[in-house]
């Protein structure tokens, strides 16, 4: 009757004492002062912001954790099947406002905490981001834990406890990115539980055997042994008490200190053990979208999803079904390559420890994994070396040479060796690398990209081959999505208010099903509602503008228009092209006669975004932007209409003061190069629209809110290679392809921006090979600017496209892409907690 | 008027939630369930003894900070002069079962635990010792720290927060001593709290100058700087809210991790600096009671010293004060010499940080520090080479070399070069060497030896010349004491209740005032009383053999006597002289008939302690007292006669099992050697005999029990030096010495304990040089084992001895010792907390 029977004790007196969330003011204030008191050990007296944030912190996190446990139980007593995110990225950001949000008890814990003394807001602010990513593919595994906890899905997320996230980016005086370490865990972690209990011993190096009885098993020994201890990260569903968790591994040596060197007078000896084992979650490796190869990176991956799998195989056995019924109760996420060693690593557990057949085991497998490509782009796709994979995890190797028998590629495609050679798991070279997409594609049941355009190039570029031997069945799309809580409710409140007062649908139904924007679009003639909306972005750029007073001692007109570009820097990213287009208006700005410049509407630039630290091209992008601003905000002829800002140190908690306050914003990547993109869907949210290539999740926002609402350049993605062919084997100068772009080039080049041939290697990129095609895209840029400009200057219909744009972004929630993967890949159900 | 200024919010709802103590079973059982709930995040159905331990240690601290932050509100209300109690070892054991004693809540927790279904006493096993010390000095430190508590003084500790305390000990088979590393802090430690807003920079290496303003002021600047960070451990009184502070500092990099290496590729050199911070704080040191060179103990001692210092400083400037008042505010003790740098980093303070001049400073300086000296061995005064200290603390060299001016001592003993070399800080040798006692003396007002004998050998002996120029005033004695709380209440109930029973005096008075002891007296001749005496010792005696049984599988007979020695394992305390006489008392029995035999008492010698890890001499006797073991306890013939056992990884919490069950326990080092001996107070004061040598505390013992009820023998301290030089320069054989000790030695010589030959070493020892007098004084302690067999037979006189020897323990409370330096010493008062 799903009654537990009772453990130890008195029931009754246990139950009396079982707490509820705290969610009036008076308990509220009581939870609060008692953390005070007792886990921080201060009073009324010596209490600062950041003790109070930390006892708000603390006092949140109670209530959490007693829907964390509920919802645990719930789960162990349906014994249904669960879903298992696999991400070596969460990009968290901050908890505490979205916490209260997703409780609804922002305004309770407002008030207790203002009668207290504080303010909401500023202790918000003492809260520092979980920086546990690098861009989008963590930022997404965050949005999908959120939609899933709301959602009501059995999903849990695992992943590393880093003890360094992104680095924190620091620009020079003269514009250089310089990094320094992000110490996020100095202070009390208030959103985490440590589980010294849940620890699980992870193998490196050593030796493997296979056992001499014919069968397929083997044996794996000696070498490394590190421990893996369990952090559980609470993820609340908005409106429910569905929490879900995220379980992170923080590694630590197994024999704690070596104390014979230490006698012995050996202290570098003594903890070389020790450290070699704490270095593998010390640190979040940057992407800078090449493979590398790193023995420490492989060891982070097989560390994580060894340790997560025998938790995952914990937990099934608890259920104490046979083996063969395990795809039956789990289904494992594999978010990109990193955690495509879960595959061998179950592999492993099912032949060696669990005695099963090969094939049998090997069904098991092929019907727990899915898997998602987040990139095409061949440089990216990660591989490693044999020996390396030899050495450090020598059972693997066995493991990973035999799956995918070449005898049944051979049967169905007789003769065709290249064809063998292209879809072998191992590359062929010196020395011989392993191709995990390869691994990672034959171990899964389905495959899935994460826009319409990406999807359709997995299938034909880089598994085109396994697409012929598996059949169209195997491969799927899922759009990327984001969370409307984090993105607009806690972002854009004043927004939040007015649509929920304009559609007269409460808050928490349409935040949950977000097609109901579409109601907006009843009220885009309503000129009231179109004042309300535009003082809205209006308060939002003021909220931007002060911001970044306070932080950065910057001003900032807030009668321009809002233009933003934020995210990494990369090539493919084409920060470069945006601003060059920058140095054109410029140019052209200089140009002009005082009396045609005051015709202009004044626009204000923002860029952010982090380079990978060893990219040197990304980081003269840059300097060389940090440097235009410097010029540019300083002239007077243009300094009333041109404004350029750099942002250091971009995070989440950055992006949600950026977005709200966006007329426009940018993603303009090289057509075919991004795979979904996701802040293009966070401005859109927010009504501000578009300006992008036809590229990515871009082409299919344009589908929901109309091209007419969308600012669209370049040339597609079919394209793009022939051009590059051509700029290969048939170079044509610049001037010859852009006399705008040889301008801007050459003036950069002449010092105008000071630095004199310091950008000549990043702008020999674009006159030698341009990879990215900025040539050839750079007239039609400069065109869709100009559309910008002269749409900008019909403010009633630019409102209008504003609204119809966040009206149409329904289907560009996280809630609707975990439903996707919740039913067409994962066969999970909802289950509500009560 | 007292009252403070409300600082900030509602003065009412803090003040209606600020949480009183929970003292009664439902607000106990509520605080235990909402900590299993929230900081554990656990339920009823998943909690193990170990999460009921954490959740009854959480909740036992919610109340213990109750009282810490009334007590520190208190005293900087009261703004009086403070003491703090600088060691580098404190030796805390458990927490849990003491701090419900003091708390007087051991009855309400054992019911509200044992109504929610778990055990206290199981739970009380749970917890893991902090061993943070080696031995007595640093048990020593952690009894004062009870005392000044108890006793309402303004005292906080300060030392180090190792991440691994003292080694934990096992033993091989064939008997060797294994160390491994101690892990103490692997799960939740429940009874600290930190403070990561309390840290200070502390810097090594770099440079110093002089300013060129003719003054002594100086700068410090460049190197390394470690952070360090503060973690609390709250001392709760016994039946007072007073609740004193232990702060332990840990440290940490300053600028997290090294970026730039890592993204370099090298990620040995990214964490280096990050490694060589952490290490300082890494693993206490194993006492081998010789001094030695070792860079990081070194800097062990800078970082703690300095970070205390500056955590005072920072906390007498808030009184806003002039520093020449410092002395009246502030009394800092130096346990033994590990602390002594504080003397020059204070002087740095007040000169280059405060700008006083050099006299002033000076004058400052020794009117604040008091030191304690723990040893009079020449081989273990602590000293270290000029030239480390010069690379690790460069502004130093410049303050130690001037204080104690040349001039003024020569004005006192003109032309005696002899005694200025002799009083020098600085050893003339290759290298130079700092003598940090000389330096300890100097800068400090009072320096005191641990019991009288002991004084007077620091008078007479390392500080004879010192005595000469300051005169005796400088010179006192403060007799060890220990807490009556832990080495009685806490690990003899029984033996409590019968003395509260007896004398018919609360509980909360005579363990407040442990003379009223003596009241016993009035009692050693009603004989129910001595069957009462008698039978809880007898229980006790069950208790152990309960432990041995279910801990180390081994059989005890608790019918007979229980000899005890438990220490570290040292030539100087001589369990060598021990078990040289168990194996002289097996010889004697297998030479008996049976008949004979059976006429003697049974006797079960028990051994515990740790040799330091490269003391192969201490670890040589380890394995002769195991092997014995094996042979004498597996012997037909004598087995019911005599039984050996070695507890491997002695502990206090250990201690508190084996002294209750004690008959007679041993403490037999060489005259002269033992500064005073704490853990004879403790079998004493549990009704244990003592059999010792006349050596530090144990002399004073028995001028309070008399000494008709202690067994001494040996020679004294006055011969020693006479006897040395004899075996030096007259050796004599050991068979012309002593006939019995030449045959155990030809014995285990011949093998009969097995490992032929591997125990020379050890003999050898004993053969030649003797520096420890084991010829000398065997067949007197031979004889005094004797007398302790004939006086056991008397059932009635020797439980009357041992009620005796109890009632006349009061000295030995550390009440009277932390009394002694308040009103001697330190100048303070005791201030109740309401």
């Amino acid at each position: 009757d799903g009654k537990d029977k009772w453990p130890r004790g008195e029931e009754e007196l246990w139950r009396a004492n079982l707490r509820k969330p705290d969610t009036d003011v008076p308990s509220i204030a009581r939870s609060f002062v008692n953390h005070v008191q007792t886990s921080l050990a201060r009073q009324p007296h010596n209490l600062s912001d950041l003790g109070a944030y930390l006892a708000t912190g603390l006092s949140v996190r109670d209530n959490l954790l007693l829907n964390w446990n509920e919802t645990q139980m719930h789960m162990n007593r349906v014994a249904g099947k669960r879903a298992y995110y696999l991400s070596l990225e969460f990009l968290m950001g901050r908890t505490l406002d979205n916490a209260l949000l997703n409780l609804g008890l922002k305004d309770q814990y407002r008030e207790s905490i203002d009668r207290l003394g504080f303010n909401l807001e500023d202790l918000i602010d003492q809260e520092r981001d979980a920086g546990l990513g690098n861009g989008g593919l963590g930022r997404l595994a965050a949005c999908y834990l959120d939609s899933s906890s709301t959602q009501e899905l059995p999903v849990w997320g695992y992943g590393l406890r880093y003890k360094y996230g992104i680095f924190q980016q620091l620009i020079s005086p003269d514009g250089q990115q310089l990094e320094a370490p992000d110490p996020w865990l100095e202070h009390l972690n208030p959103w985490e539980v440590s589980r010294a209990d849940v620890q699980y011993e992870i193998r490196f190096y050593g030796e493997a055997q296979k056992y001499v009885n014919g069968t397929a098993r083997g044996v794996w020994y000696g070498g490394q042994e590190v421990l893996a201890v369990a952090y559980d990260v609470t993820i609340p569903g908005y409106d429910t008490r569905n929490t879900n968790n995220l379980r992170l591994w923080a590694s630590k040596p197994k024999r704690g200190f070596d104390l014979q060197s230490f006698n012995a007078g050996n202290y570098e000896h003594a903890i070389e053990s020790s450290n070699s084992a704490a270095a593998i979650t010390s640190v979040l490796y940057p992407n800078d979208q090449t493979t590398f190869g790193k023995e420490l990176r492989l060891k982070q991956q097989y560390f994580w999803t060894a340790a997560s799998l025998a938790d995952i195989m914990r937990r099934f056995r608890n259920l104490g079904k046979p083996m063969i019924e395990l795809p039956d109760y789990i289904a494992i996420q594999l978010n990109d390559t990193h955690p495509t060693l879960a595959i061998p690593e179950l592999m492993r557990i099912l032949v060696d420890e669990e005695d099963l057949p090969w094939d049998v085991a090997w069904y098991i497998v092929t019907n727990t994994f899915f898997f998602t490509n987040h990139t095409v782009l061949p440089e990216a796709l990660e591989k490693w070396p044999v020996p390396l994979m030899e050495h450090l995890l020598p059972r693997y190797c066995a493991i990973i040479i035999t799956p995918l028998s070449i005898s049944s590629v051979e049967h169905k495609f007789p003769g065709d060796h290249d064809r063998l050679a292209r879809m072998s798991l191992i590359e062929e070279n010196h020395p011989k690398y392993v191709r995990m997409a390869h691994l990672a594609c034959i171990g899964s049941r389905k495959i899935n990209g994460v826009a319409e355009l990406h999807s359709e190039l997995v299938r034909t570029t880089i598994f085109k081959d396994f697409l012929d031997f598996f059949g169209v069945s195997k491969f799927g799309n899922v759009t990327n999505g984001i969370t409307p809580r984090r993105w607009l409710a806690q972002c854009n409140p004043d927004l939040t208010d007015l649509i929920t007062k304009t559609i007269n649908i409460p808050k928490n139904i349409w935040l949950k099903d977000l097609s109901q924007l579409e109601e907006l679009l009843k009220y885009v003639e309503d000129e009231d509602f179109l004042e309300e909306w535009a003082a809205v972005k209006q308060a939002n750029k003021e909220r931007l503008a002060h911001y970044m007073r306070v932080t950065l001692s910057l001003n900032v007109n807030t009668k321009a228009m809002f233009d933003v570009q934020i995210k990494r820097l990369h090539e493919y990213k084409r920060q470069t092209l945006n601003i060059l287009g920058v140095v054109h208006r410029y140019l052209t700005l200089k140009a002009m006669s005082p009396s045609e410049r005051k015709k202009l509407t004044p626009r204000n630039v923002f860029f952010a975004g982090k380079a990978a630290p060893g990219y040197e091209i990304a980081k003269l992008t840059i300097r060389l932007i940090v440097n235009v601003a410097r010029v540019v905000n300083a002239d007077p002829d243009t300094k009333d209409y041109l404004n350029v800002f750099f942002l250091p140190d971009y995070s989440v908690t950055m992006a949600e003061i950026l977005i709200p306050a966006s007329d426009i914003s940018q993603h303009i990547s090289t057509a075919g190069t991004e795979a979904s993109g996701t802040s293009n869907m966070k401005f859109c949210l927010n009504g501000g629209l578009l300006l992008g290539t036809v590229d990515g999740a871009n082409i299919e926002i344009a589908e929901e809110v109309g091209s007419e609402n969308v600012f669209f350049f370049g040339h597609l993605t079919p394209a793009v290679e022939e051009l590059r062919y051509q700029h290969k084997h048939h170079p044509v100068p610049v001037e010859e392809k852009s006399r705008n772009l040889a301008k801007v080039l050459d003036q950069i080049s002449s010092g105008l921006f000071g630095d004199e041939g310091v950008y000549e290697p990043l702008l020999n990129t674009i006159r030698q090979l341009d990879y990215y095609l900025i040539t050839d895209d750079f007239d039609s840029y400069i065109e869709a600017l100009q559309m910008i400009d002269d749409a900008y200057n019909d403010r009633t219909e630019w409102i209008k496209k504003s609204i119809r744009t966040t009206a149409k972004m329904g289907k560009f929630s996280s809630d609707r892409a975990i439903q996707d993967y919740a039913q067409e890949y994962w066969n999970i159900e909802s289950t509500k907690v009560e």
